[in-house]
Order: structure tokens, then C-alpha cells, then sequence
């Protein structure tokens, strides 16, 4: 009897030991580097409401769709897109084999480190490079060249790799919401195929989820291998009105949720917010200009200003970088 | 002591029913509707190696991607593509609001029962009917329209619903394949908006990965509310070699198994099977005319004629509808 007594007693001791670590584990914040208040409490508020069983704005799992822009809003955009910094990088590279480039506008400038007359051309001039850096090789290749580069460059003035100029609230954010069921997908301005070889590993977001601009592929064979080559021909650009359009187009139902820092994002979230059943629409605002980069309504790289606007009119959370955020990126990897 | 013991007895009675019955689950044949023979057995053992962890052949669960053409080879594509007979109801449907119809072709045929007469234009006449029937309402609306149709519309020839002229092997090996950690897409040439809103009850793949055929959409404000309008503008058809283009552009992974039934599907097959590591693809042979349809290289209809050939070189899976398949269709609903 005694043994058995004193066996009960232990289990009943570990049984303890367990629900009270689990207890523990449920109490963690799930967000850590998000100061108290306002921006953070509306996020778990919308959270618990649509994941608690049997609340009135209960949302099944399949539904919880959540979108997020990346240049601003996962990762930083200044002092340029990094995809444009990656692009200057390229051309430098191919340049050998493209002698007319030394007499044609905009690698002409670029080549001569003439950063301001390379952008003179703006939107345009971005893509006739990105096409010429983009375009011409396989989609294996494209994806080598990709994680090589994603592997070793630094951003030109905090000098650490772009992977981790990634905003450490907002990683929190994406497993704080994939932890309750949520299938979280990026909807960016970028190239689709400049992102996938890296979000999984960096942002815990799979290919496939992954959504953005592109530019057309053909089926080939070579030498009997069949190969999808990337053409210098523009298929989608995924901004402003092209996202909504491209969250049909790939995911086919509307977000619950979403997330962005830019006019760029606005119709994305004016389309997640029009949708029936609890919504929840957040902007990043990029005021902190001592730990990160402060600009909003002027700024040509993701001008934050009908936006803002009308957040303030619906009720969106706006996120203060500054007030909102203990840290804004992860500590750096030794 | 006796209770004690006696509940220990239980216990482990209880304990042996369960771990009985998980027994009888697992052993459970996972694909009932296929004869014992080598199609279904070079399934099986292709799910085995590369779910077995420690095979050579183990594949993540990451990316157990699996591609599957709908017409012809997860329902029925005779005796035309069913989206087919939906236009040409949507047609009738419409034909009022269109007078100038009456004297314009291919409308002018159709709506005079001339159904040759119709098709005579061929893929041109097929897509200016698709665009007329498709376009020019929002994404909401199609999605009803589909919806209302799909749960009344009846086949011409067997007079059961759509969604009944599926193929009840191809149910088990999607629920197979998941209960191995497979992701199911469908790679279709038929329309993405068309096939979204009854895959997820029909075939349990929901919205998100279906991959299809489109038509441009444009986001639009009406009445201050964000619509997402459908244009009568060709975006891409997911069809031959646009279909290894619509994987990579979905997904951005290649499948490690693909299955068609017909030359559409080819390059597809070709893609998948090129990949390193191992690799499935299999053909469904439309040979059974009394339980279904015979039909394959003179086929106007999901023709499989350089498909056969490059099977039997390269040694994919070729099911014989007649010998392979115990049922075609699932037992009628009542």
C-alpha cells in the first residue's frame, strides 16, 4: 500500500509539474517586444475573439487568412528597396557582357556610380533593370543567385545582412499568429520570385505562400531538360490595386487581416476590411528615426499618407515604431 | 487490492482495444476502389519510400507537393468539359439582356440548339463564349452563379450532379496522399473561379490550392465599397506548357508527383519528373466505354497521345480505367 501511495503521490507531483509549465507557456507573451497599450492590446483582442470557440465572431480555422506587405512592413525599405540595391548589384556584375549598357541610360549612370541619374527615369527606369537583371536565365538559376547574394550582402549603412533588418515585433507578430491557426501569406510589391528562396527560413513563410510581382516564364526544353525561363517581359505588378487582384488570383479568399506601411497597401486593406465578419487592418508608421527611419506622407519609398488618413477614419491600428516597439530588430548573430 | 488490480485489468484492457483498433486503421486498405495490380502498387510504394523516415527517398513533409489535372482525371471531361455546358447555360441564361447575340457567332448557333454550329470556331469560339459568360461581374457574383449551378446542374448523359461525376479511386488517393502529408493542388486548365467554389467539399482542396485558367480582374470602389470586377480579357491559360509556369508561379515548388490523363498534362508530368530525388507521375487511360468513356489518341477531347508514348518510355504509372479501377463514381447520394 505504501508504494502505491507513494506512487500516486509522485504522479500526482509530475501531473502538477506539468499543467503548471503548461500553465506557464500559456501565460508567455506572445509578444514580447511590443510595448503595453493600445496597437498590441487591439491585436490580441482580435485574436481571442476569433479564435475563442463558441464567441459570436468565432472565425474557422480554414478562414483566417492574414496578409502582409514585406518592404516596410516585415523588413526596412531605406534607404532603398533592397530588391533595387540587389538590381544595382547585378548590373555591376553583368556588365561585361553588356558592352551597350556603357552608352544606354539608366545602367550607364549606374555604372558610373551616378546612383541619383540612374533613378532619374523613376518606376520606369527601376524596371527596365530589374528586367534585365531578372530575365534571360532559368528559374533555377534566378534562385541561386538569389540565396548567394541573400547569403553574404549587407545593408549599405547598419552594415548588417538584409535578413536581419527584418522587424523582430513583426516576426512575433507572424508566430503569435500561425500559433492560433492563422495561414500567414505575404502580398509585396517585390518580386515573387526574389523572395521565396529566403521568407521560409527568415519569416516562417513557405513558397507558396508567398505572393508578389513577376515577371513572365516559358517552358522549354534543353538538351532534353525541361526549364521555365524567366522572360524580360512584365507579367503582374502586385501594388495598390494589383493586390487585392493578386490575393484572388492566388489565394482566393479574403484576408480576415492585414498588414502593411504604405498607400501601396491601402486598397489590400481597404479589401480585407470590407469583408463581413471581424476584420482587423494595421499599419506600421515609420517614426522612429533614431532606431530606424522616420518618414511618412512625403516620402517617395513607401509614402505612408491616404493611408493614414483613412485609418483614422476607420478605426485601423496604427503602429507607433516608436512608442509601440521595444526593439526593432533581432539581436544581431554572432 | 482487488479494485485496484481490477482496474488495472481494465485498463489494460482498455489500452489493448485501443491499440487493437489503430491496428485494424492502419492496416485498412487506403485505396479500396483499386484492383490489387501494378498501378496501385507502384502508388503505394512510391508513398512509402518517401514518407519512411530514414529511406534514401524520404522527402519533408515541406515538400510533398502533389499536382492534379481536374478534367479527365479527377471527374469526368465527356461528353464535353463541363465548364463548357455551364457557358452554354449562361448563355441562355443572359441571351435576353443580348439581343445583338441573335445575329453573332458562335452565340447565333448556340442559341438556335446548333451546337456544332457553335463549336465550329473551335478554342476561339470556346474562350469568346467564357469571356462573354465570365466576365463583366464581380468575383462575389461568379462565385454565386457557380455555386447555384453547381448544385443543380445535371449531366447530360448520366443525369447525376457534376460533383457526382467524379472518380472515387482519385477521392482515395487525395485523401491517401494527405494522410501522408501531402499538399493536393489541382493544375487545371479550366477556370480558377470556376472550380473554387466546390473543390474544398468535393475533393477537400481548398481554394488556395487550386490553380486554373483566369481572366484579368480590376479592384474597383462602387458605392464605397471595394469590388473586384472580372473583365472579358484573357489573363493566362493553364494548359500544356503553361502549366509548369503556373506551378512555379503558385507554388514555387516543383511537384514530386503529378497525374493527368491526357497531351495537356504532358508538360506538367515532364516538369515533376525532372526534379532530383524521387519522383511519380501517372496517366489516367480513359478505356473503359462501358463504365465511362473510351477514348485517347483521336480524342478532340483530352487527347493522350503523345502523352502514351513518353509514359511508356519513361516509365510512369498508366491506369487502365477498365482493369485498375473497381468503381468509376461514387454510389449515388440519395
Amino acid at each position: 500500500m505504501k508504494t502505491t501511495r507513494t506512487q500516486n503521490l509522485l504522479a500526482a507531483a509530475l501531473i502538477g509539474v506539468t499543467v503548471f509549465t503548461a500553465t506557464i507557456a500559456r501565460a508567455a507573451d506572445p509578444l514580447p517586444s511590443w510595448n503595453e497599450g493600445k496597437a498590441k492590446q487591439s491585436i490580441t483582442a482580435f485574436v481571442e475573439k476569433v479564435t475563442k470557440p463558441g464567441s459570436p465572431d468565432f472565425v474557422p480555422v480554414a478562414e483566417r487568412i492574414a496578409t502582409f506587405d514585406n518592404d516596410g512592413t516585415l523588413w526596412a525599405e531605406q534607404p532603398l528597396y533592397f530588391q533595387a540595391l540587389f538590381v544595382f548589384e547585378r548590373i555591376k556584375v553583368l556588365a561585361p557582357q553588356h558592352p551597350e549598357w556603357k552608352d544606354k541610360e539608366p545602367f550607364a549612370s549606374l555604372l558610373k556610380g551616378d546612383m541619383k541619374g540612374a533613378l532619374a527615369g523613376g518606376e520606369r527606369a527601376l524596371l527596365e533593370m530589374g528586367m534585365a537583371t531578372h530575365g534571360g536565365m532559368t528559374t533555377e538559376q534566378f534562385e541561386k543567385i538569389v540565396s548567394d547574394w541573400i547569403a553574404t550582402a549587407k545593408h549599405p549603412v547598419t552594415k548588417r545582412p538584409y535578413t536581419e533588418m527584418v522587424y523582430q515585433p513583426m516576426l512575433e507578430l507572424l508566430a503569435y499568429l500561425r500559433a492560433n491557426g492563422f495561414k500567414t501569406y505575404i502580398v509585396s510589391g517585390g518580386g515573387i520570385e526574389f523572395m521565396r528562396p529566403w521568407t521560409e527560413k527568415v519569416y516562417g513563410i513557405p513558397p507558396e505562400q508567398v505572393v508578389g510581382s513577376s515577371i513572365k516564364t516559358k517552358f522549354e526544353m534543353r538538351d532534353g531538360k525541361p526549364v521555365l525561363v524567366k522572360l524580360p517581359e512584365l507579367n503582374f505588378i502586385d501594388d495598390k490595386a494589383g493586390k487585392p487582384a493578386a490575393i484572388q488570383h492566388h489565394i482566393g479568399r479574403r484576408p480576415i487581416t492585414a498588414f502593411g506601411n504604405s498607400d501601396g497597401d491601402l486598397q489590400m486593406l481597404q479589401w480585407t476590411a470590407a469583408g463581413s465578419g471581424p476584420r482587423f487592418c494595421l499599419y506600421v508608421h515609420h517614426d522612429d528615426a533614431k532606431r530606424e527611419f522616420a518618414y511618412d506622407r512625403e516620402s517617395h519609398i513607401g509614402r505612408l499618407d491616404k493611408g493614414l488618413d483613412e485609418a483614422a477614419a476607420k478605426g485601423w491600428t496604427v503602429v507607433s515604431m516608436k512608442d509601440d516597439w521595444k526593439t526593432i530588430f533581432p539581436a544581431e548573430k554572432k
